[in-house]
């Protein structure tokens, strides 16, 4: 028999003018999930929070993943997979890609580590799938790599891992429901070659910036002409807490995946502590409940805990 | 009295997924201009090449951009500018970007370098509005600035200066006419934003390749999925040229600017010259004129040779 015990961090993709390209791994909040080598083929899944997910595996963006790696691996054996959600679903920070890149990397513990980490973005994209219905790569390829990714293509799939700068996050998560259909339903199905290229001349910069850790280039390329003028009406006072967040001198940010969460990237942690304080003043203001994270970008991804014999 | 004599070199623009925003300078072909400080106000124009361009300043690019700095400046003198051209007009290698930056640059000397480099872009950018009737910056970017850069916006004007490995082009030119009007209208208005996520995906790849010295990166990053598939049948055996360059080891490369030139990036200068000699077989089929150039991406853009009192 074999345990691993593993911490899979929340990310935030759709980076302002990087949607569906752009993400990166937080150090917090993380899932804490027990894979169990058991001689009984099969994924079983035991949930240890109160957010009362699927478990039957088929239905459960972890036992999907890791169902699929499995079988392709030709194990001989089966998994039990203990998870303790602290990441909560639908908040827009990558809940169900910690899910699914966390059951990855112990089972490929468990294989001695013989799958690539590109193959596990694969796999985990199984169950992006399933949770949204849409295989993308930007929260797993950042959960799996650590740090800021570029999702270049899906098709094949390629994932450059970008350099960066000391970074940090400030989250606020408004505690209100967005149904992903509805923030597809508002993308835009063409848009102008201009805009366009305004795009993706931000996400050049972008890059540029973060591989000279030149901050002042990061905070003029964060800017998204396309999807956040679309969807920032589905959170409340985005705009608010966006200014708010550049006056307390945040480099920039917008909406984490497709919200309802809100990030704000800052160049130290003082920053960053500053930004979540002006996130509570506009927040207290309008009755709705929330969280709030500040957290490092991390370097790691999904982090290896144990691997007991 | 005083005179400064420059280099102003030939440029790509449009690299690839970059369009309208990526742009690098060649070490050759360039022009040869001199600028001469007169007691008589005003721009004026001596012609010393075969090309037969307006010496009128107003309808001149290096005038009318070498005029506007002029004003702007307040400068209590006038110019004479001396051309000799070396960049054929209408090849797609920047010429007239070379002709406007190079007089700002030798202009700028005689005001004893007063005006930055971002504001000479922006004056370089009147004499590309008289060549093309757009006022864009990427090829004028590179010729000032040097090297590889990217135009992040026109408004406000943001140059970034990219980090690069080193890098050698192979230009075919044929000799054809290519209305610049005719390429514009084949651009389309709009682009479905699954292509455009492709293309930003591309440019942000790109970028971090150049910034990484990831060749292979580079090699897969240079795909344009929106400009070339449709400008690409204005250009005779524009597929064979790639094609055959890629079978020679060029790691990619595209149309130069709105052509008629072909461009491929090599990682040595022995690649570049096989490039060469594959292009060669190619148009030495299809009766075309043509010529062929290598150059090692230039880091300096236009140079100053000599300023006499």
């Amino acid at each position: 028999m074999q345990e691993i015990h593993v911490h899979a961090p929340a990310t935030v993709a759709n980076v302002v003018c990087g949607f569906d390209c752009l993400g990166f791994a937080l150090a917090e909040p993380f899932d804490e999930m027990t894979v169990r080598r058991t001689d009984q083929p099969g994924v079983r899944i035991i949930n240890r929070d109160n957010f009362n997910l699927p478990t039957e595996p088929e239905r459960n963006v972890a036992g999907v993943a890791a169902a699929a790696m499995l079988k392709k691996a030709r194990a001989d054996f089966g998994i039990e997979i203990g998870i303790t959600k602290h990441i909560m679903p639908g908040s827009g920070i990558g809940s169900s890609a910690a899910s699914s890149a966390g059951a990855l990397v112990a089972v490929n513990r468990l294989l001695e580590d013989r799958i690539s980490k590109l193959e596990l973005v694969d796999f985990a994209m199984d169950g992006e799938e399933l949770a949204s219905g849409s295989r993308h790569a930007d929260n797993v390829a950042p959960c799996i790599f650590g740090g800021f990714t570029l999702v270049r293509s899906t098709d094949p799939l390629d994932i450059v891992q970008l350099e960066f700068p000391p970074l940090w996050a400030t989250i606020i998560h408004p505690q209100i429901e967005i149904k992903t259909a509805e923030a597809r339903a508002m993308l835009p199905k063409d848009v102008p070659l201009k805009t366009a290229v305004r795009q993706w001349g931000n996400v050049g910069a972008l890059v540029a910036g973060l591989a000279k850790g030149d901050y002042g280039l990061i905070a003029s390329a964060l800017e998204d002409i396309i999807v956040e003028p679309v969807r920032k009406s589905l959170i409340p006072d985005f705009d608010e807490v966006k200014s708010s967040s550049l006056e307390a001198d945040a480099l920039g940010g917008g909406i984490s995946g497709s919200g309802p969460s809100i990030f704000m990237l800052s160049s130290n942690p003082n920053t960053a502590a500053r930004v979540e304080k002006a996130m509570h003043i506009v927040y207290s203001q309008n009755g709705i409940k929330f969280n709030t994270y500040i957290s490092e970008i991390n370097y790691e991804g999904v982090r290896v805990l144990t691997g007991n014999e």
